[in-house]
């Protein structure tokens, strides 16, 4: 089975996540700038989900990039992973309708932390079956990145319960560990790890 | 006429099936974890709804690897399909919505039969006019598998008047026995058969 | 400028219309078969739609089949299509609703007329543009069920005041007009046309 | 890292754009042609919409035909211009429901202002990393076209607070301005602009 029709097919879900956000947007009824400012929490919510369905996106066009046939567990990764992503809509509406309060941050980065899981699920399925393949297995290599996210995410959400906006704060850390070119972030991450 | 148009048509519309049913899971009001209890019947079944689809993808995924042409039979055939696919959204959020109550659930299962119904009448279509192709033949096969789920849905449709969550069940196992890799339990069950 | 992208858009925006008719099904809150009820006239107008929007799609891939390239001229007139396509599941939404009441039902006929005329300034378009693809040119033809299908929704719109379901019956005949394999009713419709 | 994937995400994004603007057409409950009133000015700005977010198809298509390869920089250049065009619907749906008010209407201006700062900056950051492709090159030009467009949109949100419609005709210019075949008006302007 070649990878393009599923790489489509994901392609199309991920689009869809990405857009149907926009509609937990409400549109008001007043005419007013003043009717925007309830909006605000979800408008940032919006944001940073979009932020990360986009890495998610871009990490998931890497991924296949070096890889031309897929089988059945490698499918059922990848839906496994459109699963997640799929409910983080849901949770960014409700972190944005509920104005950042506590249990919705914490589950959205449960969800995040579920969408990291299942990335790194599919990245070590895709290894097992293209073992010969050593441009897909220096591409995902040892996925530092993607531990440190988990523990991140995880630190978030205990923190959560100190103060919600730590958990955001260490959100966006995330988000912007892997919007930074690879390159620079990673290498010195590495070399602290190997101190 | 190819069928590569076909399939990234089918793949579009089953993306968004899959996605929209998120749109049911509708954002509480409160902020506490007590505010998610309520939505608890209506992600169980989006989960049960996103593995059928997912399923539906991949077995359609497969109908077509071995077909280059399609004809309009094969088209309208396809339609069919995903129409009776549409409907799973909406069965899904009324079973959902109801906590699993008897009807909807009949219902629920009504839709899944009439997709694999729909299925079927797409997998003889495509036979019909492939009869040289003896991948595509060998690969649809006697279908078995898509017999048992038929009947497997009737039981569970009239179970539903007995008690809702063996209809439930019987719904689980077909998504189990469909998304467990065929080989082994096509095998076994062919075997069961011939006996 | 390829006609592969304008095809992959436009299958895009197909599907996406056919499927979010279906969101206007809404989840009854009574989990009765009665809860059903007050919905068929809503169901019964998204299986019209779902089979016209099938109809466009088959149609719309046959008039690009013969076409390598396209320019400015024929993309925007693909839009304008794709503009009132995207107008008929609003119309559907309001027919359903409204039980087949004779505005929503004359509207619903209004928004067919203009995809039909759309339509055909689309494939006029092409032809224009093509005028040395003689595939193109006989695939198109006199478009004799176009024009005849403008004729029925101008008399059903004209029905309507005199009984909305005439209207509704000349409407399904359009579509079974389009969904019967194409050889058999135009030789015998062009034949008519002759003598 | 090949453009095709980029650009058929991309088109999934805004074909979904295009599409659920229609949502925010409410279906009116009542069945006299008079419940369709009060949709005139939501009717009215999603056309308006529509041939924007037809308009940033067409040219993002222009744009990417010259291009073979991308990296990061490009991928998020194109993610900005995806979130610009997705915040669209809802500024559509708040000027239609608010009936052209002008906050809504200056909100609407400040979204196409940003679509096409984002734009812009996809354009410079494709040449940057293209510089020795002269089609590229030559297809984006001195984009003139593009910088009038952001005068006229900060023309428009000023006059918007003297009177709405004045933002309103403005925001049609820059469209008409658009959809009108190149070489005509840019022929035009830039003459002007060199006297």
């Amino acid at each position: 089975m070649t990878s393009s029709r599923l790489e489509t097919f994901s392609d199309g879900v991920i689009a869809i996540i990405l857009t149907i956000m926009v509609l937990e947007l409400k549109i008001p009824h007043g005419s007013d700038l003043s009717a925007l400012r309830p909006l605000i929490p979800a408008y940032i919510s919006y944001v940073l989900s979009f932020i990360y369905i986009g890495i998610y996106w871009n990490n998931h066009h890497h991924l296949f990039q070096a890889v031309q046939r897929v089988n059945g567990a490698i499918l059922w990764a990848n839906m496994h992973l459109l699963f997640w992503l799929s409910i983080v809509p849901f949770m960014t509406g409700w972190m944005g309708e509920s104005h950042f309060a506590v249990y919705p941050v914490v589950c959205y980065g449960g969800a995040l932390f579920m969408c990291a899981v299942a990335y790194y699920i599919l990245a070590r399925t895709l290894v097992k079956h293209h073992r010969e393949n050593s441009v897909l297995v220096k591409a995902i290599g040892s996925d530092f990145k993607g531990k440190i996210s988990l523990m991140i995410y995880l630190s978030a959400i205990s923190l959560a319960f100190v103060n919600e906006w730590v958990a955001v704060a260490l959100y966006v850390v995330v988000a912007i560990m892997w919007f930074v070119p690879d390159n620079r972030i990673e290498n010195r991450l590495t070399r602290i790890e190997k101190e």
